[in-house]
């Protein structure tokens, strides 16, 4: 065990987590965390004890629970270094990214305009270009990656021209765990006057974030991938390009004066959350978000960093498998091993006997599946670690890899 | 106590929901409804022992999780008389007309198609449409209200003409509480060969729905409402519809096959629930469909139509109060007082004293600004009932207008 991963305390750690409870390993948070118990009593508290609807009471009910709901917000934008008012509640990631597809491109973009992304990219940051690309025009380019696995931001420069108006990338890729330079491509983005949206889904649980530092102008990430709620997710944006983009979905709370005639909005972010809002899953967000934040992300990294040099050694050494991603993947590690189909592998390892425990990895195309064709699999098995992992979790997948290959062998 | 109220085991109704506890009296389920802890503990499960992602995992947890998400699919759609493929989970109801306005309405109308609402439509029956207004360039068309605050069903009769494409129609007003004949203006709409569109936010917690025997083409609807989680509703539509209309957002789930080339959809519903869905909140939502079953829907529609019975009653003894909407409005009443705006009765009522505990009604415009023009109020008071409302409520909210009344006296 590295000294790394000595700096967190794990079985206190581990004990807050009811979904590890019953003798499993779980390899699969970059699909989605587990939830702290914390997390689950705020939502609880807020489901029952003080639950009420925000921004509209009269009673001081409603009036504590939109301090909560505004509470979360200013927690949410702390939390990656951007202003309360810069957060959008959505959905999920995805929302956020078809947020700016549809409302800031649908607005800013034009027939002949360029988009640059990754061969990389996860489904929702493709797709949603895609769906623009259709209605406006625009033409999409995709950025190559290095032999090991990151997106190639020398082959982004070649390819930037002032004609590209958005750079959308991964922060981590979900697949490779490769960490993006942000700097480094907000430099280059801006250096031809392109906006740039990053995905970062797999960053905030792995990696300290800072918005305003790194100098992006769209952050999107989801909850439940950082320890909270499923049914929300959020998206920063620079206060200047937020206030003037137009709404996207109309409905309650996003209007100023609605006539049949003429409605007018209200200011951003309020204008992006039209409807009742997710009130319960903001305040389980803000809950994750304190969670992550007593332990410290530095730690965090640290400790998955660890938890991959530990199980890409035990792979390489392995003469049969593949793995896929740079060595200092952030807490994603991709694989195949010769004549095993990453299914087979993630079904045997699920299965528990006498002497070894169920294993949860992910086996498929992980919503990548330019990448997949870019690798020449059609998926890939991954495991990847959360801030409760440990190595018990890397030698239970070691055995269970062995006891797949001889079924197989 | 009126004949019908006795049906309901309210004591034993009451003590299912903790956000009902602490002495005070609920008057705001129009906004929000309370939840009963069957939804509190389905959700403590999804989010604990039970937590996996949905749809991708290769091992047993994921699986469980996608059996209990499609299960929950399915009991939405049985509870509106649909069918499984024909709910599309949405973050609630003004998503699923949102949805409704750029998916459909963006494929199938045009310059000079007209659309018709109605002068007591929410926010989110009105925004989505003038939104489409923007983009597309249809006309919208607003059917009046009778005196006592129906849609005037005559008049939309008069009104329609084969340039109609989509009439778009609350079934339950959530200021006035009065029901639409849905199976009149779905006459109306396919007799000129328009669909129709149903906001059934405030209906599903109040009337038993069947969109089939109804014939109406989309419902949309929430579950915060029906007394299940925030962040979650579901568009209902025709299978034939559903199946037809393109994709609004972009990513994972909702793919077949993606190349940077060329994109392929998957079939309905999943081609609409981009990204990880909200997972919890699925399961929060059927078991509030369980709870909201087990009492029957007719029971409490006879138990509201009481209690607005009696409410109505009481106000309209008052000289100096206006009590808005029909006779049998299904659970809602808004009204004004003499020279006391609504929202200073709110204030009052909230405050608890010696001898009366806090009263919770919601006071504004209700998200319905057209319709407050129409009434020529900036405001109105208004008390919502649930199924675990009770004759103390009114006669809590009573006894507060009186204090109301002496201290603006």
């Amino acid at each position: 065990m590295s000294v790394e991963t000595l700096t967190l305390d794990l079985a206190k750690i581990r004990a807050d987590f009811p979904g590890l409870a019953g003798g499993w390993h779980y390899l699969d948070s970059g699909a989605t965390a587990q939830k702290p118990q914390s997390v689950i009593d705020a939502t609880v508290n807020a489901m029952g004890r003080d639950y009420a609807t925000v921004h509209r009471g009269v009673y001081a009910r409603s009036a504590n629970m939109t301090l909560a709901y505004e509470e979360a917000r200013r927690k949410v934008a702390a939390f990656i270094g951007g202003l309360e008012g810069e957060i959008v509640f959505t959905r999920g990631a995805t929302e956020a990214i078809n947020l700016v597809a549809q409302s800031w491109g649908g607005a800013n973009l034009k027939a002949g305009d360029r988009i640059l992304i990754s061969t990389l990219e996860h489904h929702s940051n493709i797709v949603p270009w895609q769906l623009l690309r259709d209605r406006v025009g625009v033409e999409i380019d995709v950025c190559p990656l290095t032999a090991d696995g990151r997106i190639d931001l020398y082959a982004a420069q070649r390819i930037l021209t002032p004609a590209h108006k958005l750079v959308a990338l991964a922060h981590v890729s979900n697949v490779l765990g490769s960490v993006l330079d942000v700097e480094r491509a907000v430099a280059l983005a801006h250096g031809v006057g392109a906006k740039i949206l990053i995905d970062g889904c797999q960053a905030v649980p792995r990696l300290p974030v800072d918005v305003a530092a790194l100098g992006v102008d769209f952050y999107a990430f989801s909850a439940h991938k950082l320890y909270g709620p499923t049914g929300i997710g959020a998206l920063w944006a620079r206060a200047e390009i937020l206030d003037a983009m137009p709404p996207w979905q109309g409905g309650g709370s996003m209007i100023d004066r609605v006539t049949f005639e003429k409605t007018t909005w209200a200011p951003a972010p309020t204008r992006f959350e039209a409807g009742t809002p997710a009130i319960i899953e903001a305040i389980g967000f803000a809950a994750a978000v304190d969670y992550v934040q007593s332990i410290g992300l530095s730690a965090i990294h640290a400790h998955e960093a660890g938890l991959v040099k530990t199980l890409r050694g035990a792979l390489q050494a392995m003469n049969d498998v593949t793995v896929f991603g740079p060595e200092d993947s952030a807490g994603i590690v991709s694989f195949v091993i010769d004549g095993v189909h990453p299914h087979d592998l993630g079904t045997i390892l699920d299965e528990a006997g006498p002497k070894h425990q169920s294993v949860a990895i992910r086996a498929g195309h992980h919503c990548a599946q330019p990448l997949m064709d870019h690798l020449g699999v059609p998926a890939t098995a991954r495991a990847s670690f959360g801030l409760y992992s440990d190595e018990s979790d890397i030698a239970a997948l070691i055995a269970g890899i062995e006891r797949t290959k001889r079924i197989f062998g």
